[in-house]
């Protein structure tokens, strides 16, 4: 592969510019989170509308169409991250212009619609009210699939917007065994359950004093608040204008002492993972994850193989006993450990444990898979949901509300991208393996509070990488091999065995 | 005048994309006073000029020309609403093409170092860490300023860009009197200058409470919080990203009551503003100030003529006491009205009393007419600001800090800006007398907080016309005359002799 100067740098300024209008548009976003007054919403979504028509306009213009029908020819093998650069420019390009116009403007309309009726339809828990626009968003990313293109499931089209190269026929045997896996799993801690206790979780602890601790831990693991902050927001989410700005926010509970700690340092894994690409890739399109997967990887490993371990509590209760001397004074670092990691069936999604988490995901991912492909149909949804749920996990939901109408997902057309949380779980416990096989003193180094060396490696790993390379290509780098639930299974099971006494 | 409705509609969409990056541009603004990381400056820099750089290119592209000279033969007499913004955004255009994309981009890149030295010169109190940034935007501007054309002044070029219509020729005598009655008026106080003591001003506030009346104030006389906010920051000011979504900021010294209080109410009246234009002029050119000096004219309006009077405190002292009963509990209306109009030369521009305040505003005049006419040179910044301050209020700055470092506005490259300030007062005063002609009853209504009137007064004549008006026209159609100096200086006397007993 031989692309001359000039070329790359003009795709490199067209990129710039998208970014940059990219960046505005993320802040625009964090800000209606955030802080924006409630009268501004219209005016906020006229200005969101133009600064994405012209993002998308600048990517499929003639002027760029030009730049990559000359570098398209060269692109074959290259492996410096430039030629790396110069494909991904490429991919972006064919995936923003394999779209008509129509139907990303159908589908914008359609989505609206669809967050509303969602609203209504979880509100009065009745899934006929969403049926109609579930159904017209199923039509027009089926109809997107096929602009894509795929080889052998029409879902893979869907499923690699979110995890570039995934497909089903990879994923099915995978969730499979880790089905079966985490089914064995129950089946061992059911007649024990009651040998951990998390109740001291849910009693008082003042707001103030929570968002104070969440933020020196977050800062503790590695977080550069020089650049980045963190703010407060109804759902926590981490955004990125450039590595040198990133934003995170939280939500406090006063009886749960999980939600802000665990969402922040949830997010500041996310954050960690934006902060960290290498500075040549800034205002590119590699200036990215490699994959929603992988950047769930980053966050699920600093909150749950990092900050839900018993050494990283043998460090930090000692710090949270400061802020809550009365509520926890009493406890070790061992029953503390067990509160935060106690597995459980449950109705909902967002608040599972890390292991029974996985189960609403593979039931997710076989939903929309059939629906996409047809040999479901919408009709159906809350039956076969209820179904699935009783299967994978032994309840069934008393109401759409608590059943197939709980995720937000559907409602803007995110059909693909549920798999990536377990993507990510996956991931992350093979970054674990790998990390104790490169680096065995790391626990030591949790016990004292050293995590400098941990995200080292990672930055040297993954973050650096931006996203110059596939999750494939991350992982089989890190491990020698693809990937699999077994690293996942193996470090649920040690853990559940430690938690439950077994 | 007859354009058809297709050519507005076209019109229309240029202004609505122009807007709303403009939008987007004001947040990333405000973002980066309020809450931006420091780490961030140079990627904002980047998103900055690039959002800019698109606003330009669709202003002055090739689409937008071929609608302007379509436009441009019908536009002569109309008055109507839509006719007049027709006008406005031809004359947009001419201002906008007239400038090269080269220059654009420069300067706001230039502006955003510009803006990070300041900061470090200012807290170095060392002007040479601002010299060269302070020259290159003056030579961009002086570079703008030929680019625009002037008839008479080159300074003129930049005077128009805040001010339609105004020249140096037309400043000059109205500031030679200002400055001459000022005089005359400090003449007249300084043998009693015993006779008003604001001491009680400077004892301690804790911050919170300072904070939570200011905001009572702002919500009182009319701010609207459903669309608008308040943010703390450095440097107090006023942004706006739609009607609906209006920012306000200011700061809090513990020993100082006014900075944060009057801050406050001075951002507020900029902001009704804001809130107050036509609803159809929304995404357009006229959703806009008329001029800065009109829009400086209706903070200082609520901040000065409103804030300042004696009757304002009859209705607000009462509430002020509650959060300060210790401080304040011995006070009378009177004693406080004189405390926060006491007049006397000072070095801090926005710290000085109303009066005094125009003095800081000419020297700032004649340096910058200098600067950009190349009859002063940048390195005898410092020396010639401690010469005019001498001069025109008899103090001499002891450090930089103190002096030609004060101010944001250079390191914005808003030279033809600061006269403005002037304006707003002299436009004030004679808004103060209409209002008086018009509506006698409003100290009554003053004295029992009842605000709307006044507002509503204001909507009318002023607000709601956006930018569809010229400044002249504005207070014209008020007043019946065009820019005077007169009922500034006989309020301003008769303030003077009301809190000096003269």
């Amino acid at each position: 592969m031989n692309i001359e100067e000039k070329l790359v740098a003009d795709a490199t300024a067209v990129m710039n510019t998208v970014k940059d209008l990219q960046a505005a548009s993320a802040l625009l976003g964090w800000d209606q989170e955030t802080y924006m007054p409630d009268g501004a919403a219209e005016a906020r979504a006229e200005q969101l509308a133009t600064l994405d028509t012209l993002a998308h306009q600048k990517l499929t213009g003639n002027a760029t169409a030009e730049i990559v029908e000359k570098i398209r020819p060269a692109l074959n093998g290259g492996t410096t991250r430039t030629e790396r650069l110069m494909k991904l420019f490429v991919r972006e390009y064919d995936k923003a212009s394999k779209l008509p116009e129509r139907l990303v403007h159908e589908t914008s309309k359609a989505t609206a619609l669809a967050q509303e009726s969602w609203k209504k339809a979880r509100g009065a828990s009745d899934f006929k009210i969403f049926r109609d626009d579930l159904k017209k968003l199923l039509d027009l990313k089926s109809e997107a699939a096929e602009c894509y293109g795929y080889a052998e499931n029409k879902y893979d089209a869907l499923l690699d917007l979110f995890e570039p190269g995934m497909s089903v026929s990879h994923l099915k045997p995978v969730f499979s065994n880790l089905a079966k896996g985490t089914r064995e799993l129950l089946a061992m801690v059911e007649p024990v359950k009651d040998r951990a206790d998390d109740s001291v979780l849910y009693t008082k602890f003042d707001k103030n004093q929570q968002l104070a601790f969440a933020q020196q831990i977050s800062k503790a693991i590695g977080f550069n608040f020089e650049t980045g902050r963190v703010d407060l927001s109804a759902h926590p989410f981490c955004t990125s204008f450039a590595p040198t700005d990133v934003r995170l926010t939280t939500r406090v509970f006063e009886d749960d002492l999980r939600s802000c700690l665990f969402g922040l340092i949830h997010e500041t894994g996310h954050g960690m993972y934006e902060q960290g690409f290498a500075k040549e890739l800034t205002r590119t399109f590699a200036a990215d994850g490699a994959s929603m997967g992988i950047h769930e990887s980053q966050s699920l490993f600093w909150e749950n193989v990092i900050a839900r371990s018993e050494e990283f509590w043998e460090w930090g209760l000692p710090i949270l006993k400061t802020y809550f001397p009365e509520q926890l004074g009493n406890m070790t670092p061992l029953d503390f450990y067990k509160a935060i990691n106690t597995v459980s069936p449950s109705l909902i999604r967002i608040e599972a444990d890390e292991t029974t988490y996985n189960m609403h995901i593979i039931l997710r991912f076989e939903l929309e898979e059939a629906l996409i492909n047809g040999t479901l149909s919408v009709d159906d949804v809350p039956a076969a949901w209820n179904d699935k749920m009783q299967a994978f996990l032994g309840i069934t939901p008393p109401s759409d509300a608590k059943g197939c109408l709980q995720d937000i997902h559907w409602s803007f057309g995110g059909f693909g991208y549920f798999p990536s949380y377990t993507l990510g779980k996956l991931y992350a416990a093979t970054l674990r393996k790998c990390l104790l096989r490169d680096m065995p003193e790391s626990p030591d180094n949790i016990r004292t509070g050293n995590f400098a060396p941990i995200l080292e490696w990672l930055r040297t790993n993954i973050h650096q990488h931006g996203k110059t390379m596939t999750p494939d290509e991350l992982i089989r780098n890190i491990s020698g091999s693809s990937l699999t639930e077994q690293d996942f299974l193996e470090y649920a099971m040690a853990k559940a065995k430690r938690v439950y006494d077994l």
